[in-house]
């Protein structure tokens, strides 16, 4: 646990929630509040989570705002579970984090209480993958996988027809009918789909568009698979961009620059090294091959995003792999995903999850995928 | 929209995201800002979202932070955007909603900005729903039927060994097995299955326990459905619980006050009437039918939760149907959906997903499920 100079208090409804998952195991669809002083935790829930959050948790004292012996009314107000359990503990200052409400501060804060903001992590441990915690992201990062191989076979058995689109039971295969192919096998490996992105052509110039409507033969097929564990709350992160049939040359020049890239960054990826010198490795590959971005237009172009990011009970949490400060540490997990977006080429994006180790890193599920199915 | 004294300001990862998303079509998995000023609306959102975010928006100024002249690190602090698009504006004082970051408050107040923190709902409108947004609403609605109606033919088709387990296609029936088939039929509906409660016996004794390993006979089987729909982002919610084989009397008994309840609290359903009326209708039936509540205990039992909440944007939004003020509206899209828990005998939950209208209410989609399977 991290050193604090006093109580920790946070609420569990948004970004606190995946750190009270981490600090306790327990996590609910509504708010619950998270104290932590002097060694001791305390949850309050709502009543008609008081066994579940009992069941999920050790070391943890479970109330609920029937145990704060509040009003009626105040049973269903969390800054009342708040102002009560503190009163109860004789509690007169709390540390929060910058996500902490600010209507809830301020209550506090009328009631005499002392707020201290935390400048960084609550849990900065989080960004240090335990074992445990490997092997989770792990079995996240095979479903990806699988779920991926699936999409593959049926671009493989898929027909082109003569207006290029692309024909799979008869049918015109669309964006939509891959994401169901994805999301199937995600819910088949115990994994919970959300958003799926397989997005063709020019629709995959907008790195998040998720793609909608038929396939066409010889455009980039981005596919990025996120899936987060039903049960653990783990995220996995995968993407490949595929072209059925053969690409044109200038097509499978950028495909290959972004292949080089995404190796290059990964040559550069060992505990102590600059996150910097990781995301100017790919970019560096790009400008050496000629592939120039430009932030400022109507549609920003080349490569226009981060190198990565830190996967864990967040699809997006620390450390950030881009031009900013920070070395990479030992037990990191984050994924490794240049790319290149260009209007009339398409959008081609690599993406491999990985855990940073002292000597280099190793992939949590390795995925080979050739670029032209 | 709603008449606000000075400039709005949300910050879009969390509670705001569904504000936002309302007030301008957009969403994204990382933060975005928004401003509404005068009749004006501006969005700051990441380079790799500006053409998406241009895209999904009408009547917004969208902009990244490179349009707003920011430094290198501050491009990647949404703070910064936010204080440059203030000072651009000459915007000195700001509306934010109570689940705004303190954070990035206090940031904002030590720039001199003066921060007024609204007390109510930012967009109070959301509550009444357009039909276009009904429409959308009840096509997740139906999503859930058939994922429901595909879990009952499991059931079914299910045989019941001489251990009261269920054998399926020559396997014992698990809830994973369920939640796999209910969540396939969501898939193939075009929405997101998320978490899928599918929960026997003692295991539905907590209602938000999603279920797992085999299925009994002769036990309740609470099947809890709600999807969120990948496009359109509207969620829907469905409860039913069924009995493979015959239910003990004890059971049926139940089972049928929990029908019993639902009725009686649809029955008071119409604008203008008070929430508690609806909820005390519920409680009124298991009081007469003998099924006391004790949220005290170590497990509370009986009927431990309120009669419903709104569904929208939000699985869980205004308003709140329980013991607590306010009014019922027409256009509000509400559940209905009371429950008992007991120990012994497990969990029973009925709900549906409704439309309140002047004169009542209506279903958004009907589904009939007999009690035993």
């Amino acid at each position: 646990m991290h050193k604090l100079t006093g109580p920790l208090l946070l609420l569990g409804s948004g970004a606190d929630a995946a750190s009270i998952r981490y600090a306790t195991g327990f996590s609910a669809p509504d708010a619950v509040v998270y104290l932590r002083w002097k060694r001791r935790q305390w949850l309050v829930v709502p009543v008609l989570e008081i066994s579940r959050a009992r069941a999920a948790t050790s070391g943890v004292t479970v109330l609920s705002p029937l145990d704060l012996a509040l009003s009626k009314t105040a049973r269903r107000d969390v800054g009342a579970w708040m102002l009560a359990l503190l009163a109860r503990l004789r509690c007169r200052r709390v540390c929060v984090t910058p996500s902490f409400p600010v209507g809830t501060a301020r209550r506090l804060e009328r009631r005499g209480l002392r707020l201290r903001v935390l400048a960084g992590a609550v849990f900065p441990e989080r960004e240090i993958k335990s074992s445990r915690e490997i092997e989770k992201i792990s079995a996240v990062q095979r479903a990806a996988v699988a779920a991926l191989r699936r999409a593959i076979r049926c671009l493989r058995a898929a027909r082109i027809a003569p207006d290029r689109r692309l024909l799979w039971h008869g049918r015109v295969l669309t964006s939509e009918a891959l994401q169901l192919e994805i999301g199937m096998e995600l819910l088949r490996q115990g994994c919970q789909p959300g958003d799926i992105i397989a997005a063709c052509g020019e629709q995959a110039v907008n790195p998040h568009a998720c793609g909608a409507g038929p396939l066409q033969a010889g455009q980039p097929i981005v596919m990025d698979i996120f899936p987060r564990h039903a049960t653990t709350g783990y995220w996995g992160d995968l993407t490949r961009t595929v072209v059925k049939g053969r690409a044109a040359p200038a097509l499978r020049r950028a495909h290959q620059a972004v292949d080089a890239a995404q190796k290059a960054a990964l040559g550069r990826v060992k505990a102590g090294v600059a996150v910097a010198t990781v995301h100017r490795a790919a970019e560096a590959v790009f400008r050496r091959r000629g592939y120039a971005t430009d932030l400022r237009g109507p549609v920003p172009r080349g490569f226009i995003h981060g190198t990565g990011h830190g996967v864990g009970l967040e699809i997006h949490e620390a450390p950030t792999l881009a031009a900013v400060p920070g070395r990479l540490k030992a037990g990191q997990i984050v994924t490794v995903e240049p790319g290149l977006y260009y209007p009339g080429l398409g959008g081609i994006r690599r993406e491999d999850t990985i855990l940073v180790t002292r000597r280099g890193w190793r992939y949590l599920a390795p995925c080979q995928v050739p670029r032209e199915v």
